[in-house]
């Protein structure tokens, strides 16, 4: 039986890193990473201190939403995740986080608009804000339809090109074609929601960045014309 | 001579616990924790700080306020404790902090309002505001009528499904079943009442969490339908 | 000659304990601690980085404005805490930093109210804002008129009651019986102003806390009737 | 050949404090050093983690842009610190951050206002802001152009006497003799930005520090009639 080494060990060292990056409370959050090959993705466990996390405790869902091995029950968020590794075609990791200002904008019903190069750096856009769930769609499968709702607003986007989404009323689900650079994004998603907080402190009606600057800084870090970091590093 | 060792140590390991937790300043804190058969409760002594807290240092008081046993005075808030342990049903700890957002929404007379699926997985509804103690009350028994203001507060209030309460112009008070849930408890409600504040700097009128949306989170956690975390650990 | 060995080293070690509260930038404060039976107190040396700082290196400055000993020039606002020395009978030792909450109530000309029981706790009523200093003020001895300013500030007020000032468009002087006093009074005031801008936030007419409760509070802890605390630690 | 190990040693040492200052997140920040006689600076290397840096892999660059040595890309911004050594002269070190309270006064467009002695110390005057780069400037030269806005911006100041600019929707430059004093100069100025942002939220009209104040504190650190400090630290 095949051992799913490498995603387990990706995903056990990302969910440890958690609790240094100020993204997580108690144990708000979680990463998974997909052997896309295979069909089946790591996640963390529900409910586990993230300190004592060892890569044999990451359980092996695969993306029919079948546990292949684990002794744990998985993150109640687990079906979030297989919706979206079905759906975005490059993901290899989701982290999901409650940062808090994050949350806020989530909580406000706000998307974070796009106010300045630091964003720019991430995101090609402002970041999406889904949907409410029916009451309906809670009832019938609540994590399944988180997933569902995500990929709903992202109907008109490239998910690698924004690769965040604020859930309504929730959180966070951040992601990318590593777990380190997912975790890399959410740390930046949560800075310049921290920092869009404030700026609407300063001026309400904050423009957004000017189009030619924001597709420069969007472009100097991504696709064929990049030429920020070291080419071997660059993603 | 019983020696409630037990209730003490849990004690002491929550009261020193409480600094690296971000919720007290100076001494500004204490947790109590119940031996409901005996009806006795250790409690944080009063004005010592925390590092140097032993386990017979705890205070040990009975529910009608007698000093059971211990060298030193008790925390000065121990008869607010007591009142609490008398009229809640099932509380085993308590812990009380002013914690810096929290006392924010106490000093403003505002509840925390339930923006999102964070204050859903630890509340039942809005964190309760008490109202305000006329001067006799201060005057009579300030401590024993804090408690009683609580406990008024929470007349047609399950105490645990809404475990703190908010108390006007002063700090809180969080409660479970155990000095670790309580003290958790107690960090998620900072973490929600720092999240509520920027939400409402926002949006000033941000609605509540839809009902369907609240329930779902609060009976993942709570209840005999619960599927968050490992079943072993499920409070 | 005289060493003043307990003053030096007292001032020293509250100086270098300056940059773990976090009431510090840079080198944006400075402690002195009284011999009030010799008028001569000593000072941290100008400019300084507090890590570096031994108690030789504190200056010692009489109640006339003259050093007594020390390689090095005392701080910038020794003038200021002499003035102070000099008109707070009572006052051993005296902080002076720019907190940065507390700054902003200063910079914005305004008083931190007494809106809860955390500041009942320290503060007897609000915390005093001095007026703004004249040009001409200014130019004959700028530090000695800042102190001039807080004790005409302090005409109707009991000093050990309301234990610091904020100076306006400046920073705080906070005072009290000893240096780990005042230095605790220092984080209580920020702690407290941060609380204040939150609670302005969500209330921007907040009421003051009502005088029964204020009272009960701070003569809880302070004064003849006092029994917060242990009998042998209280203040 | 020269080996310009001085700046390098700088640079890199500057670089390395820069996460230790909580100026930057992940690696949104970079420190040049000039040796002004030969027109050559060194700069850290684009998107390499702060904390594997060595004096050998900081870029050597000179005046005309022209990479004098190193193995790695120098940061993007290199252009930038190129056009702003060229232009004010006396400038040693350059630092460049997106830290948080800045950039959000360069989001929302407006200069840091001078409010009080902290701003004064360090800035005689507000923290300009640059105007928007044109959609033909950002295709011409991006960060040449962000260096040519910022000359443009300071063409009536004095560089020495405001070492820093906001560049509009974007972060911050901040300059000094050192990279020492720049590093000190740029965490001033976060601090001055989060007391402003605060003292803004109190009284969104609070008037800037009396001129009168401003001049006597600005001139209390620099110039010929400086008195801060230890004179033979004074800068």
């Amino acid at each position: 039986m095949k051992k799913f080494t490498a995603i387990r060990e990706e995903c056990c060292e990302a969910n440890r890193a958690l609790p240094n990056t100020g993204l997580v409370d108690l144990t708000f959050g979680n990463v998974s990473v997909l052997d896309a090959a295979a069909g089946v993705f790591a996640i963390k466990p529900s409910g586990v201190a993230y300190a004592k996390l060892k890569p044999a405790d990451m359980v092996l869902v695969d993306l029919d939403g079948k546990i292949v091995a684990g002794q744990l029950r998985p993150s109640s968020d687990a079906p979030t995740h297989r919706i979206l590794f079905r759906a975005f075609s490059g993901v290899r990791s989701i982290v999901h986080t409650h940062s808090r200002h994050a949350v806020a904008f989530a909580q406000a019903a706000r998307e974070i608009p796009n106010l300045g190069t630091t964003h720019a750096d991430y995101f090609d856009g402002p970041v999406p804000l889904t949907r409410a769930l029916t009451p309906a769609e809670i009832a019938r499968d609540y994590e399944g339809e988180t997933g569902n709702v995500i990929v709903e607003r992202f109907r008109n986007l490239n998910p690698l090109d924004v690769p965040a989404a604020l859930v309504r009323h929730h959180g966070v689900f951040v992601w990318g074609i590593s777990a380190a650079k997912a975790l890399e994004t959410a740390q930046a998603l949560e800075a310049i929601a921290q920092m869009a907080l404030w700026t609407l402190q300063l001026r309400p009606a904050a423009p957004p960045i000017p189009t030619a600057l924001h597709k420069k800084h969007f472009r100097r870090k991504h696709g064929p014309a990049a030429y920020y970091g070291q080419k071997a590093n660059r993603l």
